[in-house]
């Protein structure tokens, strides 16, 4: 079995799409993340968060059933969880932030277990980077990829940690208008270069319902989202994309460029589960039988042949 | 040898992007098809349309060229070619039309020349639907394959006349805006439906930068547009993206939905040369090099190798 060890938020949501509005529910990175690479066989998870004394064990018991590890999941007693709540426009493709309690996070000092710190893979969802940072120094073994996810925020607030911790990562996952903002380009192409030129081996760019490319040297890879009839709620998306991502990464312990092309489209796939239903409703209860039905759509979707 | 007949503009441009400007150049939609179509294969072109007698011999003789019959192409003495004149947005998504003069095209009245009433494909380039009528009713066969390219201002002006040669097409293709406007929905799979019930059983929807979709029955297929360093114009990228999807399934003479899948992959190749340089500069002197080893990057960017 390999490791996959998963740093982020365990946090409250509360959504308003187009389709409808959600109450405070399960949400944060690393529940997307670890609940996304819980499709992976060979794999075992743990999350290292912090929640406050008010988080239901019913949400622990979401997390338990996929089998993720909860050691390094801190519960501040009488501290409040982290709370984040968003409107979503009517395309979908931009949101309004209503509400952000930092709550617990603002004094999180992540503790990675015993066990975790030779993890094979190491998924720094998106926190304050010396955070990030912190976990990094826990490891006792140099992990065969250390993936990272940021956003626009820390590059307004934080950009010199956020620069340090980019040195020490193998692959970067950002949105098209962060990755402009990160490196000063607009050409998605050149974004990617200055982005590397900065540590990362590997650049990932997502694009929401335009799908992700993966750059790495002078190579490509695209993966479209997959056309869905309704997207109900984005929220996770990401993150799900990052959990099937690292998931297949540490299910096949192999991390060559081809096998990263892979990943992406696991990735992809499993995001299109996550926004069919709000919050983690879809991914909480998904069978290895669904995700590769879809695996077979998206083969179907982008597969040709064309003889050169 | 098989015949694609083209219907379209021929037509003076002139061109503001970030990148710079042009006096009135070369363009049309039958233009920039006819270029395209002109990579393969296996098939005769004609190009059915109009201009004044102030176009440019040397313009003519770059379709002529690229063995384009131009017997269809009328000359009205004392006539002005058809003028567009539009400037691009900085992200290159969206454009103003500064300067639309139709001139010849008012009484533009389409004769099909005798070789080409029997053609294999017909691409009914963007026009008048009253002008794409025109042109089936002179067909003494019927096509393999008629594809239609509209939009949004046909909509708008003359949506009876433009849902009349929707029923006689095989093929559609519009823009995702368009798309939605046609059908009244906003999520592009229903929309699909909604425009297939209306005739066409095949729809591509063109997302520009975003790449494109086509639908079947309940099939689709998404072709990326190919990651640029930088986008220079993209007039002309629609046309051509027609012009190599009707291009090569006249060259094939296969009208399968595998064979389509193809026919995008195709159009999508040509498209990201068209946009690399003003107007029809880069596809005026295209080779075939050129484009079969861009068709290697394009798989590369999309194929992947996993196992169901």
């Amino acid at each position: 079995m390999n490791k996959l060890l998963i740093v982020g938020t365990v946090a409250f949501d509360a959504i308003e799409t187009p389709f409808g509005k959600t109450d405070k529910i399960l949400g944060g990175a690393a529940t997307y993340i670890g609940l996304s690479a819980s499709n992976f066989n060979n794999v075992n998870s743990a999350i290292v968060s912090v929640v406050g004394d008010d988080f239901p064990q019913e949400y622990l018991d979401i997390l338990s059933a996929r089998n993720i590890d909860l050691t390094g999941l801190e519960t501040v007693k009488g501290g409040k969880t982290f709370f984040w709540s968003g409107k979503y426009h009517n395309d979908m493709n931009s949101r309004d932030t209503l509400d952000t309690q930092l709550n617990v996070l603002e004094n999180f000092n992540p503790v990675v277990p015993e066990a975790y710190k030779d993890a094979d893979v190491v998924m720094l969802g998106n926190l304050h980077p010396l955070v990030q940072l912190g976990v990094l120094e826990q490891m006792t073994k140099k992990p065969k990829l250390v993936v990272l996810d940021t956003m626009n925020f820390w590059m307004d607030c934080a950009l010199a940690e956020l620069k340090q911790v980019i040195t020490k990562v193998d692959v970067i996952t950002i949105n098209d208008e962060e990755a402009r903002q990160l490196s000063g380009e607009y050409s998605l192409v050149k974004a990617a270069r200055v982005i590397a030129a900065m540590g990362p081996k590997y650049v990932v760019i997502k694009k929401g319902e335009h799908g992700a490319l993966l750059f790495h040297e002078d190579n490509a890879f695209f993966a479209p989202a997959l056309p869905l009839e309704d997207v109900f709620d984005p929220t996770g998306a990401g993150d799900t994309f990052a959990g099937g991502f690292t998931g297949h990464i540490a299910s096949t312990g192999n991390i060559s460029f081809k096998n990263m092309k892979n990943a992406i489209i696991h990735g992809s796939n499993l995001a299109s589960f996550c926004v069919e239903k709000f919050g983690t409703e879809r991914m909480a209860s998904l069978s290895k039988d669904e995700v590769s039905s879809r695996l077979k759509q998206f083969k179907e979707l982008t597969q040709f042949d064309i003889e050169l």
